[in-house]
């Protein structure tokens, strides 16, 4: 276990447990490892919870290729409280609570001062490495020495991790912790998407491709903006039930339309198409789709992770009836100034989250969250490191 | 010869002259058509000058599909003077100086009223109807009676045309009649997508494929917001000079280049890719190309009418690093709103269109202004119908 006590080993490495990924696709195994202290621009971070990602069962999953690592900590939704700070720190102080998120906000680029992106220029176009600043450096030993692999810069599945402050984001104390990890990645992402890249507004249709969390916070996204129809789509019967808690009007179970396209079926039903679709699952047919299910002048907004890195089709003439189609990371959103304004909404009880943490478990048994996602059971998984 | 007194034949159809065509690819033939009164909600204009754009020639080639008619009257690029208004015809009268415009902004529909879109949901679905209101009713007969079809609701290779009040828009009668011309289609689709859609700010990277005058234009809206690099793409060596007069900083034909892709080029001279690039030609593999030249998180605009309708192939993972691609007719732009801006700005020297009227001609020798244009010799040539 690590120091219970925030400040004793400041400056010194902390012997914790983590769960690795030794080989594609296998059981986690938690094993002590050591995490060194945060160097200049890092914190190190003691570890609340984590919520599982279906981008961490991608990343465990993956056995080839460059983003193929191991041994590896793996896990980027998650919410934590400073242990202990680097040189050249500013805004962060032992025992904030904090988020770690995989996408970058350095503030200083032209891009994090621009108001048209949240592309980080000065960061974004690398996810390969360890550590934001030291390249493959980890921070990481595994018993016998060897170096372990980071994950998306936060590398949440041990007690302690050490994260770039580019990565990092204070938030208020008073929002429930496992509530919390939901905006590090999912929620804020299908929010975003709902309200900063769409900017779905009062009246307007909306179709979302994969009622997981991303999906469902979409849909909430635009519930909130008053959306006159939103229309759901998934395999999964349940999330029917589910998304209606999140604003779906019509549910769309492709399964039970023979040969029809999700989009001819969308079409059907929106009179020749929505004004704004949503892919959060992943499969480049189903962004193809999520294109296709627009209005013209439409926008399809995409946000699953296409692994096999399957190219789009697009009707050129589709495209020049001023329809638009983007890949925004994060859902647009500038993590360190849009995560606050998330947390503060949902404070106010503005957000509805209810429903989205459908299963609590303690660290020890993390395969089994693995097992509930991958059999598409769990939305989200909550993983208590101290309970 | 149509008559030069503007209201002895308000109510009645006009005889006059129209370059018509007959059957694709083959010389218009100019001809006595009976041009009809204009009905509700429709203006029947004197055309003053006409320029022709590639739109036009694209059209006149068009030997199969449903958007192959004939016989047609073409043009569409114009400025014109009110002779005549149907009923319910607010905002125009006699004598007015007038732009027809193949992107219709009726102004009450959702689009119209969003400061989001200029893709009027009412009218804009509609490319094969002969007038707006009245399906293929014409309002042209040739010598024999027979119904002569219209082009995207101008038809500005007559001496008389009708359109739409939602196809139509007042401008000051203080700029030369020449160079209004110009912004009733490419100059206006080259500005508005360089302020309007891709909003270029000072300092930015721009990639330009295709330097005619929707090129051009897009050229000089990036130079005017002080784009950094504005690199214009095109496989005539004579575009260079031209292009340096409209602020292109770095001049490409792909034809010296070997095996090297556009994008390939354009991503070695601007380390990783251009914050914007727009596609001002109309074939997929360019559109592919002006995708690829983008930077992460960067942006592309096509403009260029894909005529043989192939697909556009996108890398999933590409999009998904913050890029956007998106077809926006008409440079995104409200005709009725921002053509009379676009005219201030000329009429206060902030614009330049010096260097894009390459020739003139009487409406007579309109064969030889499509000769120009399809031998690459020519921008913009003005045909005037009284010279």
């Amino acid at each position: 276990m690590g120091s219970l006590s925030l400040s004793s080993d400041e400056g010194k490495p902390i012997k914790c447990k983590a769960a690795i990924c030794r080989k594609a696709g296998e059981a986690l195994v938690i094993e002590e490892i050591q995490v060194y202290p945060p160097q200049a621009y890092e914190v190190r971070i003691k570890i609340l919870c984590s919520s599982l990602c279906h981008t961490d069962v991608s990343f465990w999953k993956l056995d080839s290729g460059a983003l193929a690592r191991f041994p590896r900590i793996l896990g980027h939704e998650a919410v934590g409280v400073v242990e202990s700070i680097g040189e050249h720190v500013d805004g962060f102080k032992q025992g904030d609570v904090v988020l770690p998120v995989f996408h970058p906000h350095c503030g200083e680029c032209r891009d994090c001062k621009s108001p048209k992106s949240n592309w980080c220029t000065r960061f974004c176009d690398d996810f390969l490495s360890n550590t934001r600043r030291y390249g493959m450096t980890s921070r990481f030993k595994d018993s016998s020495g060897e170096d372990i692999y980071h994950f998306l810069f936060v590398s949440s599945f041990s007690e302690y991790t050490v994260v770039d402050i580019a990565h990092l984001v204070k938030i208020s104390p008073e929002i429930p912790v496992d509530k919390a990890a939901l905006f590090s990645c999912g929620v804020s992402t299908g929010l975003g998407a709902a309200w900063k890249v769409a900017d779905v507004e009062e009246g307007s249709t909306v179709a979302i491709l994969g009622l997981g969390a991303v999906g469902l916070a979409v849909a909430e996204g635009a519930r909130l903006r008053g959306a006159a129809k939103i229309i759901g789509v998934d395999l999964n019967p349940d999330k029917c039930e589910i998304g209606k808690r999140f604003g779906i009007t019509d549910f769309v179970n492709p399964a039970l339309f023979g040969d029809k396209t999700i989009s001819q079926v969308v079409k059907e039903m929106t009179k020749g198409g929505v004004d704004y679709s949503f892919e959060c699952i992943g499969v480049s047919s189903l962004m193809e789709e999520a294109f296709n299910s627009t209005r013209t002048g439409g926008k399809a907004v995409i946000l699953g992770m296409e692994k096999r890195a399957l190219p789009i089709n697009l009707g050129s003439y589709d495209l020049l009836r001023g329809r638009s189609i983007c890949g925004p990371l994060f859902g647009g959103l500038k993590p360190k100034f849009d995560i606050p304004i998330l947390v503060d909404r949902y404070l106010k009880k503005e957000l509805n989250l209810d429903g989205l943490i459908t299963h609590e478990l303690s660290f020890e048994e993390i395969n089994k969250a693995f097992d509930l996602l991958v059999e598409g059971k769990s939305i989200r998984c909550i993983l208590w490191m101290d309970k």
